[in-house]
């Protein structure tokens, strides 16, 4: 016999399936919204749907907007013969935090991957390069993670880069080898951009 | 200027009010919610709403259930001669999940708290002492958090059955005093319901 009703069921396996969270948790979670109004409980759903709805992948850096292009790719301040090149959308606000770059970015939305058949298209690699072209970017600035995935992608865009003319750098090292981004903290990674090297 | 668009911030919000997840842990998840498909979202958002609008609160427990009695109620093979009272609804699934209880439940919802105005109607006693009086209840477990106002509220649900002739008991000591049920493994409590002894 089941423990739970079956829409409580139901919810707490929703929650499971995301990051960082457990059946504990996800039942914690659950009974904790069992106890909210219907209008916070429609409230948080409609978030939820209008995120999805509402989110698009700007057409430029394929960053998140609402709009067509981005509000930084729209901003006639940031200096565009400079891109920075992440892995996630996420990574645009962990950069943008440090207060220490103030160029533009393009979002390759993963890393290539021969096993799992992830090649230069499905990363947005010909998108950037037609940027770069376009707009005659002066500096790449690759700031992928220090994984193994992640120095090979940078090597790869490297040797892509390079012949258009444009200077290719990375992060400074002081990123622990093998961690994740979104870890570290603001001033190692403001460090690591003032700090940038060569490929 | 914000950091997220608008609508991502607005569900990074809803997030952060959940018990246990704070900011870093609310923008994980909803990066990964961003990565789902439209049906997976729609799905998730149902499961919240329908969660709402399909539970009710059982007519003789206060348990969860879908129909007016829930199922432990209507279970035919459970001993109608005792009834375990506890503070939560989420309560009563630990406790089942010991297999050592074949009774019947009472949820209070909530324990006596005059400083928060949480009197005996707000915790639902009236309703006790009617089915301990109607059903010739024989004995009353009291399975509440061993607090200061899980004992209080004890004393007083003592004070109350007492003279209707039921036997009140309560969860032998082995859970740790001012800790709280959740957290306790199932061995130990499974040792407390078999370990109950006179209030």
């Amino acid at each position: 016999m089941a423990l739970y009703i079956k829409s409580v069921e139901n919810l707490i396996n929703e929650f499971k399936k995301l990051p960082g969270i457990g059946p504990k948790s996800a039942k914690r979670i659950v009974f904790f919204l069992l106890k909210l109004s219907q209008n916070d409980i429609v409230k948080f759903s409609q978030s939820l749907i209008e995120m999805k709805e509402k989110t698009k992948f700007c057409s430029e850096c394929y960053g998140l907007t609402e709009e067509d292009i981005c509000h930084i790719c729209r901003d006639g301040s940031r200096d565009r013969k400079k891109i920075c090149i992440v892995e996630e959308v996420s990574d645009v606000v962990i950069i943008e935090k440090t207060g220490e770059y103030k160029g533009l970015y393009h979002i390759l939305g993963g890393l290539l991957s021969p096993i799992e058949n992830i090649g230069p298209d499905e990363i947005r690699v010909p998108r950037l390069l037609e940027r770069v072209k376009a707009d005659n970017v002066e500096e790449v600035i690759i700031a992928l993670n220090p994984t193994v995935e992640g120095e090979s992608t940078a090597a790869y865009l490297k040797k892509m880069l390079s012949p258009l003319g444009a200077r290719v750098t990375r992060l400074a090292s002081g990123l622990p080898v093998g961690g994740d981004l979104e870890y570290a903290d603001e001033v190692t990674i403001g460090r690591a951009i003032s700090d940038r090297r060569e490929l």
